[in-house]
């Protein structure tokens, strides 16, 4: 298996935690996105967004969009299960994963960001829009699962809702978002990088990091 | 069952075409979002969000964001089923409702275009952002089903790429967007429309449509 992926983008981060939970290897191959490497033709070939990740499957199958990917992978690799048993719980922690991976992480990526700029935008506007979009997914995620006793997002086992929180906790720091704001997203966290599994899918510790 | 929405959010016309798909119906409960009525405190208390659409299933639960919601009526309803039996098929065919439902709508929706205008953007800028997202959205998903013979997006039976396709190409339109340079999602639209399902989602033929 093939991860295209940037060790900085945190929707390849989500992917990584995913097969290191699965205990499935891939190789890692980096397309740098601050220099346009993933509009390259011969990666568009294989994901026409120009977006990362990509997994190519050992029968040369593509596939895109990291929670598909996710899905995926858990529908191939059940355990351990990244999604509940039961219907409303895992229609919870979809729709926790949404807020992020719908309504936060694409309002802030990079060619976004970048789309603002050309618009005149000044940079300490743009970054003040990045730190709105995290403010207002992540107190959106905190109140959903405010009464979720834990450890992590939803229960004593990592969910795909934890696989993206951890990520766009990342992001907002970086953007300057006083995360403290969130302290139940903070506990999830915690229990998360506790794990292997995430700790060695940080951006920080990949081949490719700056 | 609940389904609080909005005659035009497409979001919200997703899951009205899913609703129509199972055969299942719903009390439509609208939430007026030029006026801001998704942000009144005892919406917030069912939807931390203020996004529409939410379902309130018979026992009282919540469920947000309408993929999660799309996922979970397709597991406890399973027929006709919207997503494929076979795991990459549905990786496939989740990851282009992701491109619409991540990439696309959350980019040009009611909530982005208002900061776009705070931010000091031309009616004129606010429209192209719009259209952009729109274009850049849909070219990726035209590719991603040129090899599928049809004639819905995947296959001789709508799924959820289907559900999320139809409100977004209805937005596309709405912003200016040349619809005629996406041959395969017209033919898969075309198909969608045939179907009571679909045409009684539509925007226009709901009670709130103005």
């Amino acid at each position: 298996m093939k991860l295209h992926g940037y060790f900085r983008s945190s929707a390849s981060y989500r992917v990584r935690i995913a097969l290191n939970l699965k205990g499935l290897s891939a190789e890692h191959l980096s397309h740098h996105l601050r220099k346009g490497e993933q509009r390259a033709a011969d990666y568009l070939a294989i994901n026409p967004q120009g977006f990362v990740p990509t997994v190519q499957g050992d029968a040369g199958a593509n596939l895109t969009q990291s929670l598909a990917i996710i899905e995926w992978l858990d529908e191939t690799h059940p355990e351990p299960p990244l999604l509940p048993k039961e219907p409303l719980r895992r229609a919870h922690v979809r729709a926790f994963a949404q807020v992020i991976a719908c309504d936060t992480h694409p309002i802030q990526n990079l060619k976004i960001l970048a789309r603002l700029r050309e618009l005149g935008l000044s940079e300490e506007k743009v970054t003040d829009w990045a730190a709105w979009a995290n403010r207002e997914g992540l107190a959106a995620c905190e109140k959903l699962i405010a009464a979720e006793a834990g450890p992590f997002c939803f229960g004593d086992t990592p969910t795909i809702a934890d696989l993206c929180l951890v990520p766009q906790l990342a992001n907002a720091r970086r953007f300057g978002v006083d995360v403290a704001a969130f302290p139940r997203l903070l506990r999830a966290e915690e229990a998360a990088k506790a794990l292997k599994a995430f700790a060695d899918a940080a951006p920080e510790r990949q081949h490719d990091a700056e």
